[in-house]
């Protein structure tokens, strides 16, 4: 059997060095245009086959994907990786992660390593600190693939993987008014991130069609943090604040306001009713059990993913669509029905 | 003021281009060693001060540390990344973390792909499938800096963080022993893991010490996953094994075993007493909340992030001892004492 040509053969064939043919293979800039011409010209009578590596490079592909989340150890963002991994791995892709602690700062300095490291396509949701968007856009500018999944931005033209935020608060809270919970507050998201928006509104238009008034004065923001969750829903009692149900917009605050709601002695869902969003793995094992909105994480990465490879693979696909999934509302031990039987 | 020399200046100078001067600068072996020894005369001469990157390139440092980790979804392993990023970035490193998904294939791969994306060091948790370490020493003949953390081997010189898996599951087991449980079984982890041994060895010792007999019979193996922990304790308690209390390998074993007693219509500590290892988040929030054996997982990820540093900034230190952190024991309502007061 013929041995294959190798770079090696070709570098010795035009008596230049090793590394001169594999930067004309990857189409460098940097050399000679007449050898580069030389090289190719030899390229293509040997039929020379690089290997996979090689042909990776000649794609300027490394295989790798770079997905930014805000925190770990929440376990929604741990199971959207989960999905994103799932494609990616099945793909011949290798993930690498990186959590910015919710801080911007942080975001912007785990995009640029990204890039320096020339992953070949980003995954990213947003710190909830991030209100400018420059690094995000030099993303696409240097041509790497770029999605965007839950906490996203319409400042920016890429891909958005979303749960319908609106919708699903909407349902918790009109779960709460068919089940007789009238003095209903909403713990809100930080305002800096649209979700928290969304899912503020989603108690908004539930609220004002069961004719509540001054609803802005039923919202309260919170970051999505169990201990500031805590303190905030302790104060909201000491000062009095009137309420038999909480929304939450996150499982994380959810279980901050419960903590806070039993310190008070007062008892879930009897003097006060609870629902959270997400559906951690957490909610069910809580006691009360948490009702609370579900949300398709795995799907949502799997989703991100699948869009981020094709946009690899095919450079000229620039899609900036919405892909909308759907929550559903998983009823536990922290609400019940008011409403008296007939 | 005097504007700063840059390689620009150099090259212009010379005669010569931009990118031949900055291989010479980070000490290139692909260019004519006259015309290296002129550029770096005049480097030397002219007093010329790269910048940062420049600085990190001339030490052929990439400023940048990957994290190699079971899963991330476990809380513990968040914690302990949390610890890593806190001392990495607070001396200018960025952190990649790569989820093996406790698969050894993926073990393989995530570190071919950090050494390929030439990170300055690793820092490893074994995947629970990892029987041979060939992957490990290439880390280490690559000279790049290794760290191994909870989960870790005698096969490979590195240094280990670890805590001290025998004490802490000796006072586990000492704990139930001494609050007058007698027929205490051991839900340990996968034979592979030295933790998992470290600490089946623990309640081993403790059983003897209180006259125990037979003691590997009430030793049951179990990969650290709720699902599986819960389908063996059932299993167990169909079997007719008789058990009062028992001490699992970890938390999520123990969340596992929890719905599994209450499936089984049992009370927990009233009939069975429950201790688990690690100290997660949810253990606090279980109904009844666990009592655990707490691991310093953010002072793990600290020491592990100052040893890789260490190691990376100098070359010459090839540490490879044990940093063995102390646990302790949080008591809480899922064990009482059973020890009639005189």
């Amino acid at each position: 059997m013929k041995r294959p040509v190798t770079i090696k053969d070709i570098a010795k064939m035009l008596g230049i060095s090793k590394s001169t043919v594999s930067r004309a293979i990857r189409g460098s800039e940097e050399i000679n245009p007449e050898t580069k011409k030389r090289i190719m010209d030899l390229v293509e009578e040997l039929d020379y086959q690089p290997n996979a590596f090689a042909r990776s490079l000649l794609k300027h592909r490394s295989n790798t994907i770079g997905v930014v989340i805000p925190a770990i150890e929440n376990s929604f963002f741990a199971n959207l990786i989960s999905g994103v991994q799932h494609v990616a791995h099945s793909k011949g892709y290798n993930v690498m992660i990186c959590q910015t602690n919710d801080s911007f700062d942080r975001e912007v300095s785990d995009i640029r390593t990204l890039c320096r490291h020339q992953v070949d396509g980003i995954i990213l949701s947003l710190s909830s600190e991030t209100k400018s968007f420059d690094h995000l856009q030099s993303v696409i500018d240097k041509d790497i693939a770029f999605v965007m999944a839950d906490r996203t931005t319409h400042k920016i033209e890429a891909p958005r993987i979303l749960v319908n935020d609106r919708d699903g608060a909407y349902n918790a809270t009109k779960h709460l008014i068919e089940n007789g919970y009238r003095n209903i507050i909403h713990l809100a998201g930080p305002e800096s991130l649209e979700i928290a928006n969304l899912r503020a509104q989603g108690f908004s238009d539930a609220m004002e069609e069961a004719g509540s008034t001054d609803i802005d004065s039923k919202i309260f923001r919170c970051p999505f943090r169990e201990e500031k969750a805590r303190e905030l829903t302790l104060e909201l009692l000491k000062d009095g604040v009137k309420f038999d149900a909480v929304f939450a917009a996150s499982d994380k605050i959810a279980v901050g306001a419960m903590m806070a709601i039993k310190e008070a002695g007062l008892y879930i869902p009897d003097d006060v009713a609870l629902v959270g969003f997400t559906d951690l793995p957490m909610a069910k094992l809580l006691t009360p059990s948490l009702t609370t909105i579900q949300q398709p994480a795995q799907e949502m990465g799997r989703k991100a993913a699948e869009l981020l490879l094709e946009s690899i693979e095919d450079k000229e696909s620039h899609d900036s669509s919405d892909y909308v999934m759907t929550t559903r509302l998983i009823q536990r031990e922290s609400t019940k029905s008011k409403v008296g039987k007939a």
